[in-house]
C-alpha cells in the first residue's frame, strides 16, 4: 500500500482549522507517497445540496504534496469530504485507493472499498455566534429550585400543593412516590424556594460563580416544574411574581446573571392549557372544552382522552410547536412568555430535539431584540451532526442556539476519572468537537460534569475526593462556560434521578471540596487563557493534557487520572494542533516532569 | 314430634338470666308435652372440667313441666348444656330426642340426633368487675394522634422523623407510600400532636365527651406507633412526657379521663429493644447484641435476622410475653412501663389474642394497685367463648380484663342499618351477647361503631347523613361505654386504612352530624337509665327496639332502617326478655306508632 497521510487537525493539511463560513477558503493538502501517481481527487458533498457531489483534481505542489482549494458555495450547513487516490504499479497496473475520516477524525485512514469511506466533516456556519461578554465570562451554578434552601424564617414550605408530600428533614432522601405501575403518586418537595436562593447570595459570591441556571421556576404540579400548568406565574411554593423581580434585580446588582430553563415541548397534563383535571373551570382548556383557545395547540387521535404526549407520559401532552396561536404565546406575540420575563439573561431550550429548527430560530429572533440574551440547547451528543427525528440539526449553525449543554465534555471527564478510556482518545474526542463546532459554539457550550439528569460525579467517580476534585478543575479549565450542579462543590453523592436531587447539605459542607472549587472559580475569573484562550489537547500514554493560550499568554494543564504517579517527559507528549510554545519553553516544563497519581499539574506563562 | 320449649333468655325456663358465678344456684325449667314421658334429663359439661359430663334427671313439676336446679361447682369457665327427652308412643316404641341450643340460641331447636345437637352456652364468673363511676359513666372520644390536630402557634410539624414525609396539607387524602413488594418506604405524618389535643379541649367539652381512648403515643417509626420504640418516652413528633404530663393533668381537671393503647404483643424493628438499624448504638438492642439484655425478650430461629415476628412483618419482631425479664419491664418490676404512667386512667390492650391470659392478669393486678383504672382488651368477637391459638381465653371471667373493643355490636348496627339482617336476627344476636357476658362486662365494653382499624361509618351506611345518624344515637343509647371515633361526629368518611384515617376536617365540620352527637351525648350523660339500666331487646318485623330501666324509669329507643316509614302496633312487638311494663303503658306508647323511613323513636318514662 502506498504511504498517504492526512491530518485535518494540522494546518500543514486542512487551513483553516475547524469550521468555516460560507464563501471562506479552505486549502487541502494531501500526502501521497507513490512514484506513479495518476490522479489525487479531493471529493466533497453538501449534505441536501444541488450537487450529489464535487471532484476536484489535486494540484501536485512538490515533496509528494497534493492541494486543492475549495470554498462552500453552496452555504450553512454540513459537508462531507475525502480523497481518492489512483496510481499506477511497477507493472502498469492501476489502482484506486480512498483516504477518509476514521470513527476518531483528524488522521484518517485509508480505504479499499469506495462504499466504506467515512467522509471527513466540514461544517459550515452561516454566522458567528459572538455571546456577551457576561456569558463569556460565567461560570455558572446550576440551582434545582425545590433542593437548594428554603429562605422563609420559619422554614415552612410556602404554599404546598394539594396531595404533594413534604421531606420531614432536609437530610433525607429523595424519593418518588409510585404507585403499583409505577405512576406517580404524589410529588414529594423540600420546600427549597427563591427566597432561599437570596438568602444564598453570600454563600454564592463566596464560591465565586456569577451566574445562574435555574430549574423550571413556573407554575406546576410536580417538583421538577417540568409540566408546566402557567408559563405566566412563579409556582406558589417557590415565590411569586415579585418577589421574583426583586430577586432578578437583587442578584443582577451582585453581577450575578440567570437564564432560565424554558420547557417549550410539552405542558402539564394539569395545566391552564389542558386542564384534565378540571382546576381551572369546568369548560376551561382543551381537555374540557374543544372550544378553548388552547386546543389548537394539542393533537388529539380520540378526543379528549387520546392526544399525543411526551414520550408517552401521559401527564405531559405534547404541544404542536407548529401551531402558530403556540409560536404567539411562547414569542411571536406581544406579551409572549419571552416578553413576560424579559428581565432574565437567557433561556435553556429543555428537549431541543424536540423542538424544530424555526421554533428555535423564532425564540432567539425574539431574544435578539433584546440585548446580552443567550440562548442555550439541551443537546446531549455532538450538535453540529445531530439528526433527530430523521431531520440534521440546525442548532449551530447560526442564529439559532448559542451553545448547547455539553454532555459530550462531561462524559469526556467520566472515562478519564474512571480509567475508562486511553488519553489518547479523549484528547482526539473533544479536538473532534473542536474541529466540527464553530469555535463560537464550542466557546458558549455550557460544559456540565453532572445535571439533575445524571448521576452525581462525586459517586460516578467511586466517592473518591481527589478524582472528584480533578473533574472539577477540568470543568474549570476547558474551553466552553463551566456550569457547577448545585452541591458538587460541597460533596453531595448521588445515584440517578432522584438521588441525584437532594437537598443541598446546609449544616455538612465539604470544606475541602469547597475550597478546591473556590479557588479553581478564582483562577477561571482571573484567568484570560481561560475565558478567551484557544486551546489543544495534547497526551502521553498516562496523562491527558490541556494547553489554553491567548497572544499573550498560556495555560498547561494535566490531569493523572490513575492511582499512581506518572512521568510526563518532552519526548512522550502528543500535541494534537500546532502550539505557539517554543521546543525550550516544553523542555523547561516537560523535563521529566512528575505528577502524583490522581493528581493534577498546572502552569501559566507569558508567550 | 312432641312439642317442646325452652328459652334460656325467659325466667319461667332459666333462672338467673346470663352468667352466673361459681355455686350459685341455677334454675332450669323445660316444657315437655307429651303423654307417656319416660324422662327428662339435663345434661352439662365444664370445659375443661373434671367430668366429662353430669347427668340429671329432671323433676315433673307438673303442668307438663320438669325441673332441675344446677350450680356450677367446678368454678369459673364454660359450661355446656343441654336436655334429653325420652318418651313411649301408644304403641310402646320408645323414643329419644334432643334440645338445645339453635346457633342463635334463647330458644333453641329439637335435635333428633345426639351428635348433631349445639348446646347451650352457661358462662360462669369468678369476679363481678365493678368499674370505677368515671367509667360506667363515660363518652369516650377515641383519637388518632396524627390526624387530630396540631397545636404548634406556627403549625409547624415536631421534630420529624428522618425519611419521613409530611403531608402538604392536612385537607390531603391519606396514602401508604410503598415499594414495590408492598413495603413501607417512607413514613406519612400530618403533624397532628398533643398540644393539638389541649388545645382541642374546648372542642371536646362542647361536643360533650368525658374520655379519650388515644392511640399509641409512644416513641416509634410509624404514623401509628404500634411499632414501638421506647414505652417510656412520648414519641417527639407528639411531644415529650414534661408535656403529656401537663395534658393529662389539664384533661383531668376538665373531667376528661384517659386510657392509652398498650403495644406490648411486639416492638418496632427499630426500637431501643431490638435496635435492627443500629440508631441506638452498635452494640445495644437485641439484633445488634446477643449479650443485650433484650435478647431474651425476643425469638430468633436464625441470629440474627430470622426472628418471630407479628404476622410475619419483619418490621414487628414479637415479644416472648413468657419472658420474665419483659413482663417486669411492662408491668411486674418497679418502675414498669405501667407505673411509669401512673397518671393516665386505664389501658386498651392492643392484639389481645396475642398476649397470654397469665400476661393479661398480670397487668391487671398491677393495675389494680392503683385506683380508678381500667383494662380493656382488643377483642373482636364475643369475648366469652374465643378461641385464639387453639385455647379459650379467660379474658372476661374475673381478674384479667374489664371488658372488650365490642365490635359485634358495631356489626350489628351496620348490619341493620345496611339492611342486611332483620331486625328479630339482630336483636337476638345482642341478646345471646347479653347472655353470654358476665353483666358487669357488657356494661364495661367499650362499644364503637367505627375505628382506625374498619372503615368509617359514614361511607358504610353510603354517606346517608340520616343512617349515620341512627347509628352514633344507637351507639349512646346502647349498654356499654359509648366511644366516638374522632370525626365521626364531623362526617368524616373513609374507606379502609389509610383512608379512615384523614385528618381532622376542622374547617369543614359538618354541623347537622356535630349537632345531633352533641344531642345524644347530654341525653346519655343525663339518662339514668342509658348510664345504668338493664336493657331489653325487641322488635316487630321492620324496626329493632331496645329498652333500657332502672328500678325507677325506662328509656325505649327504636329504629326504622328503612327508606320508608313503618307502622309499630303494640301486638306486633316480641320482647326477647320478661320487661318491667305494664300491657297499658305499652299500649299508650305503640298505638299504631309510626316511625318516619330512616328515623328512630325516642320515649322515657317513670316505672
Amino acid at each position: 500500500m502506498p504511504y498517504v497521510y492526512y491530518n485535518s487537525w494540522k494546518s500543514d493539511y486542512k487551513k483553516p482549522f475547524g469550521a468555516v463560513q460560507p464563501e471562506e477558503k479552505v486549502t487541502f493538502q494531501i500526502d501521497f507517497h507513490e512514484r506513479q501517481v495518476i490522479e489525487v481527487q479531493f471529493i466533497i458533498r453538501k449534505e441536501n445540496g444541488v450537487h450529489e457531489e464535487k471532484v476536484y483534481s489535486m494540484r501536485d505542489i512538490g515533496e509528494k504534496r497534493f492541494s486543492c482549494i475549495y470554498t462552500p458555495h453552496e452555504g450553512k450547513g454540513l459537508y462531507f469530504y475525502y480523497f481518492v487516490l489512483k496510481w499506477q504499479d511497477d507493472h502498469g497496473k492501476e489502482h484506486t485507493a480512498y483516504w477518509g475520516g476514521s470513527p476518531v477524525k483528524g488522521e484518517g485512514q485509508l480505504y479499499q472499498e469506495q462504499h466504506e469511506i467515512i467522509p471527513y466533516q466540514l461544517t459550515c456556519f452561516a454566522k458567528e455566534e459572538k455571546t456577551p461578554d457576561w456569558y463569556r465570562e460565567a461560570v455558572f451554578y446550576q440551582i434545582f429550585p425545590d433542593r437548594f434552601y428554603n429562605g422563609n424564617a420559619d422554614g415552612k414550605v410556602n404554599a404546598p400543593k394539594r396531595n404533594s408530600f413534604i421531606y420531614g428533614d432536609t437530610r433525607d432522601t429523595p424519593l418518588y412516590v409510585r404507585g403499583s405501575k409505577g405512576e406517580i403518586l404524589r410529588w414529594d418537595f423540600y420546600g427549597g424556594n427563591l427566597e432561599g436562593i437570596r438568602k444564598k447570595i453570600p454563600y454564592l459570591k463566596d464560591l465565586g460563580i456569577n451566574a445562574i441556571y435555574l430549574n423550571p421556576i413556573f407554575q406546576a404540579a410536580s417538583n421538577h416544574r417540568y409540566d408546566t400548568a402557567d408559563y405566566m406565574k412563579i409556582d406558589p411554593v417557590l415565590g411569586d411574581e415579585v418577589l421574583f423581580q426583586e430577586i432578578m434585580e437583587d442578584l443582577h446588582a451582585e453581577g450575578i446573571h440567570v437564564i432560565l430553563d424554558g420547557v417549550f415541548s410539552h405542558v402539564g397534563r394539569n395545566s391552564i392549557y389542558f386542564n384534565y383535571d378540571g382546576t381551572y373551570g369546568e369548560d376551561q382548556g382543551a381537555y374540557q372544552n374543544p372550544d378553548s383557545p388552547y386546543y389548537p395547540w394539542f393533537t388529539f387521535s380520540e378526543y379528549p382522552d387520546k392526544y399525543a404526549s411526551w414520550w408517552g407520559i401521559d401527564d405531559l401532552p405534547e404541544v404542536d410547536k407548529s401551531n402558530e396561536a403556540f409560536q404567539d404565546y411562547i414569542y411571536q406575540g406581544d406579551g409572549s412568555v419571552i416578553d413576560r420575563w424579559s428581565d432574565v439573561d437567557g433561556w435553556r431550550l429543555d428537549v431541543a430535539d424536540e423542538l424544530p429548527d424555526e421554533f428555535i430560530s423564532g425564540i432567539r429572533q425574539k431574544l435578539d431584540q433584546y440585548p446580552e440574551k443567550v440562548l442555550i440547547g439541551e443537546v446531549w451528543e455532538d450538535a453540529s451532526n445531530k439528526i433527530a427525528y430523521e431531520k440534521r440539526r440546525q442548532y449551530i449553525l447560526g442564529d439559532h442556539l448559542h451553545g448547547v449543554m455539553n454532555y459530550p465534555f462531561r462524559n469526556t471527564v467520566l472515562d478519564l476519572l474512571q480509567l475508562e478510556k486511553s488519553p489518547k482518545e479523549l484528547a482526539r474526542r473533544l479536538t473532534q468537537l473542536q474541529e466540527n463546532y464553530p469555535k463560537d459554539i464550542l466557546f458558549n457550550n455550557l460544559n456540565n460534569i453532572g445535571t439533575h439528569d445524571t448521576k452525581r460525579i462525586y459517586t460516578l467517580v467511586g466517592e473518591d475526593k481527589e478524582r472528584l476534585k480533578l473533574a472539577l478543575s477540568f470543568l474549570l479549565i476547558a474551553p466552553g462556560v463551566p456550569c457547577i450542579y448545585y452541591g458538587d462543590e460541597a460533596g453531595v453523592t448521588g445515584e440517578q434521578d432522584p438521588d441525584n436531587r437532594k437537598f443541598f447539605p446546609w449544616e455538612n459542607i465539604d470544606q475541602d471540596i469547597f475550597k478546591h472549587c473556590q479557588q479553581w472559580i478564582a483562577e477561571r475569573k482571573q484567568n484570560s487563557t481561560l475565558k478567551y484562550g484557544d486551546f489543544v489537547l495534547f497526551y502521553t500514554d498516562d496523562v491527558l493534557g490541556m494547553l489554553r493560550f491567548t497572544d499573550k499568554e498560556y495555560t498547561i494543564y494535566m490531569i493523572n487520572p490513575h492511582d499512581v504517579e506518572k512521568t510526563c517527559h518532552f519526548t512522550e507528549l502528543h500535541f494534537l494542533r500546532e502550539i505557539p510554545l517554543t521546543e525550550k519553553v516544553l523542555k523547561d516544563i516537560f523535563n521529566n516532569l512528575l505528577i502524583d497519581g490522581k493528581s493534577d499539574f498546572f502552569v501559566t506563562g507569558k508567550i
